[in-house]
This record gives C-alpha cells, structure tokens and sequence, in this order.
C-alpha cells in the first residue's frame, strides 16, 4: 500500500507481515546469483495491492486463514512476474524509481527471473490442500497473457475500439484483482453469491486501476509516478483517452494526434500530451474509471459493516484519486 | 520422436495422439492472435522425448491412465516454454529449421507465448486430481530457471568447472527429463523405489542429452541437426568438451582456445571447431555421456521385460548415438 494507505490496513497487518516473510522464504535459494536477482527484484515491490485485496476480501467475508497468506504470496509473485516481464516488452528504462532489470542485466536475466517467480508463485499454491487456487490462478494467468498478446496485436491500431479496448484491460490487468478478491472471499467459506460480488468488485477495481494508469501516463508527473511516461505513446498502445479523442476531436485535432501518433518525434508524448489536455478526453476517461469505482463498491455494499469493508471502499475510492 | 525411433513408440501411440489432441485444445483460444502464435509454436515440437518418458515410464510400470496423458501434455508444453523463451535467451536464428518466434515477431511475442504455454501446463495439470504432479512440476520450473541463471552467471567464465558445469546442465535440463519419469511410475501406482529408480534413469539420460548436445553444438552438421550451431560458443556458454580441452591441451593450444572464446571473430566457432576436434576432448565427452546412459540403463535394469523397458533402453542409447 502507499504510505497514504497504510494505516488502513491495520487490520490484516499481521498477514502482511506474513506475506512478506513468505515471499522471502519462497524465494530464498542455494544459489548465490539467484538470491542476487531476487533481492534485485524485491526493490519493484510496493503497493501490495493484491495481497491487499486477498486478505481484505477475507476479512470482509469471515476469518482470514494461512491459506489466505499463501494466495497473497502467490498472486504478489504472479504480479511481479508480469512486471518484470513487462519490462522486457516495454523497454522502459524506469519503474518505481529504479533501474529496470532488463536494463541492468540484460533481457535475459529479466526473462528468467520472470519465470522464476512465476515457477515460485505455482510451487506455493500447489503446496495448499486443494487445488482450487491452482486453477483459478493458473486461468487467470492464461487471462493476463493473452490480454498482453492482444495489446500487441493492436499496436499502433488506431483503429482500435473501445470494446477492445477494455477486453484488453480485462484480461491483462481486471482479472488478477477479480481473482485476488474471489479467493479472499471462497477461503473465507463466504456464499457463491458473495464471492461472486467480491470477484465483481476486483475486476471493477482493476478496470478502473488500468484506465487511472493510462490517463497517469500522459497527464502524470514523472517524479510523482516514479516510472518513465508516455510509454504507452512510445510503444504505440492506444489508451482510452486516446480513443475518445480520436473519435470526438476536431477533425484536424485528429488528423494531427495521428500524425504525432505514426511519427518518431523525440518530444512526440509532449506534444500529444498538449494537444490532448484541453479537450475533454481526459475527464471523459476519469468518468469511465469512476463509473467502475462505483460499480465495484457497490457490488460489495450489502457486506456486514466491519473495518475491512472499509478499507475497500477507501481503496477503490484510491485508485482514481492516487497521484501514483 | 524422431522418424528413426517412430515405430518404437507402437505401445503408447493411443497415448501420444491424446496428448496431441489435449495439447491443441488447451491451447485453442478465442483470439485469433493467440491461435496464430500458438500454430507457430507447433512447428516446433519434434521429437516429443518428455511425453514419451511419462507414457513409456507409466507402461513400464502398470497402466497408462488419463492422468499420465495429462501429464505428458503438461511437461511438453513446459518443454516449449523452455524453446520459445531460450530463443529470446539465446537470438538463436534458427531452430528446427524454421525461423524462431522471437526472430518473426519480436521477443515481446516470444516472452508473452512461452508465458502462455507455462501457464497453460499449470492450468491442465491442476485439473488432476492431485497437486502431486503440480507440487513437482513447479519443483522441476524451479530448477529449471535456476540452472538457466546459473549458466548467465557463469557466461563467459572460462575458469567454469565440471562439477557446476554439471550442476547447470543438471538443473536445466535433466531435472525435467527425472520429473518425466518419476510421475510416469508414480501415476501407474509404482512402488517408491521403483519410482526413485525411474527418477534416476530420466535425470542421467537428461545428462546424456545434454552433453549430447553441447558435442553436436561444436562438431554437427547443421544441415541435419536443424539448429544454429556454435551457439553455445558464440554466447560464452562453456560446454563439457572445451572445460575438458582447457584443462588438458597443451598449453599454446589452451591459450588459443582462450583468446578465441573471448575474441569476435567472425567464424571463431569454425576455428573452435578445428581446434578441439583432433584433441581428446570430444571423446572425454562421449565418454561422459556414455557413462550416464549406463547409468539409466541399469537403474531400470531389474524391471519387468516389457515393450516400454526395451523402448526406454533404445531411447538412452538413441541419447548418444543421435545426429541431431
């Protein structure tokens, strides 16, 4: 969590505690040049958000179990992995203020140890009594990459639609947090119905996570975001805001966003982030996210009153608020 | 299998076209993006040497179930992540002779598919009854990445010894090749010392495949073995035959091998060629291989006179007899 959170995660602190403990016993190794990589790595952490989500939907629901631990451990694995390997694909040469891992040690180093948590993550759910997490973590994973793949696809698509768009979202980003929450909820022996409203309110979240993300990555400050911007713009991802003012803008606006779009430009992000700021297609992608922060909470709003269900309701009221 | 092995397989074809067909349909995906990429991956599955040691190792031992079918989708698909993700590793250009994924597409394209195929071996196998098969392929992945982060590590280390050299080769290549055969035997309710035999002989033939291959990197035939080779040279990576050649040349020819290797000739790999071959250290790597085949052979020596013992004894000796 962001230090503005963190106090509201008194609640599962101790689990936290515990995630943390696991993840480093998880990872420990023999070798030397694998504890290297790791701690490496250990520096990408930060908002653990999906171990949040897990234990919070717990909590939410009824007691929160070592098999909870286990699947926060799991899906923070499952997350840094995507991370890492992100950083393979997007070339970024900043995240959370560090050097990237492909940057430092090559693509190679990047790609192993991606595969290296995700080997971790699997090793620690197959250690709990049924394999229930297993497979849903192992579905969602199927999710996130084939989201990426289609975000490949439609590089440099101007064409790319608003549905495809967020099935893109869905998958890549949506569906781990809808399965963090759905687990919270079922390890916590809540009703079908329920876990299926704390699936709802994470892929909500994660949808609106995602689109905050994009609309961060071009009107975001770099040294408050603490990763490189206008990535998206770099690597030729359309995003939302982007979608809507190609389809709403003054038809030399957009004659001129898609110029800026197909060109190499060094300052191209600049000059996009100028030419998109006064139209309304921002405020337009923040009413999308902020419609999703309403859906997810309330899907949840019939839960018991308890500290934890508060702490979701803040978290998600978070994610169109952080500046990060 | 390859073509010369084919007819062996006679007593588990049912078997191997189940797993063909469970291969492609985990596989099918509503995105045409994802299937165009996965039809790509498909050209290069060859030999399938892991499904068979799971069905081979499961009919040596008992019956053949659904479970073993399962498994042997899992550890070929494993197997593949491995091919798809070295590639990015290795900027091999060639791999069973077809342009590799990472060279057609881009190594966004090739981390995201080996990503995909991991998950999707996870995603099948825990749909078994048990996590005992995921508990150890997770195990196997572990292993896996860290042999492969052990070889980074000592990329370009001519100082490399037999016994880490053995220790990389062990980890990244026989540590599936033993999980291959234990799970055969354990799924066909195998005895625990007959499964730790079965273990035994996958992990040395792995070693024998290895070293194998590391022979064939320097003194192949390209056209036959359907890869790059000098690869292993071009990339720092020390293999049996050159730690054995540096320990034992005459010292002029030590010295020359050494500023080859950290040279960038053009056709240093042509020159390495000319250099080890009328030395002793091919043979010391025969020998070596031989040995681990003998090793496998007479682990499973005391089994049952089957079909599949006689194939698992033709499959060892194959290891060091084959051109590709």
């Amino acid at each position: 969590m962001p230090a503005s959170l963190a106090h509201l995660t008194d609640c599962i602190a101790p689990q936290l505690q515990a995630v943390d403990r696991l993840f480093a016993a998880e990872l420990q190794s023999r070798l030397d040049c694998v504890n290297v990589l790791v701690r490496h790595v250990s520096r990408f952490r930060g908002k653990m958000l999906r171990p949040c989500l897990v234990l919070l939907a717990g909590r939410a629901c009824g007691d929160v179990t070592d098999a909870h631990v286990t699947v926060a451990t799991v899906v923070e694995m499952v997350h840094m992995a995507t991370l890492v390997h992100d950083d393979v694909l997007d070339e970024a040469e900043l995240r959370r203020k560090g050097a990237t891992l492909n940057h430092l040690r090559g693509n190679e180093a990047a790609v192993l140890l991606g595969d290296c948590l995700i080997s971790h993550s699997y090793h620690l759910c197959s250690g709990l009594d049924s394999q229930f997490a297993s497979r849903l973590i192992a579905r969602t994973t199927n999710e996130v990459c084939e989201g990426e793949l289609l975000q490949i696809e439609n590089r440099n698509n101007l064409e790319l639609d608003e549905e495809t768009y967020y099935e893109i979202i869905s998958r890549k980003t949506a569906s781990l947090c809808a399965a963090c929450c759905l687990l919270g909820a079922k390890l916590a022996g809540a009703a079908g119905d329920v876990v299926a409203r704390l699936e709802t309110f994470g892929r909500a979240i994660g949808v609106a996570f995602q689109i905050q993300d994009d609309i961060l990555d071009i009107v975001g400050d770099p040294t408050t975001v603490g990763k490189t911007l206008g990535i998206d713009v770099e690597k030729g991802k359309m995003t939302l805001p982007m979608i809507h003012f190609l389809r709403t803008a003054p038809h030399e606006h957009g004659l001129l966003l898609r110029s800026l779009l197909e060109g190499k430009e060094p300052d191209k992000a600049e000059k996009i982030r100028h030419l998109i700021l006064p139209s309304r297609s921002i405020e337009y992608a923040r009413d999308a996210a902020r419609a999703q922060v309403d859906r997810a909470r309330s899907a949840i709003a019939d839960l018991p009153d308890t500290d934890a269900k508060r702490v979701l309701d803040t978290m998600a009221e978070f994610v169109v608020s952080r500046p990060m």
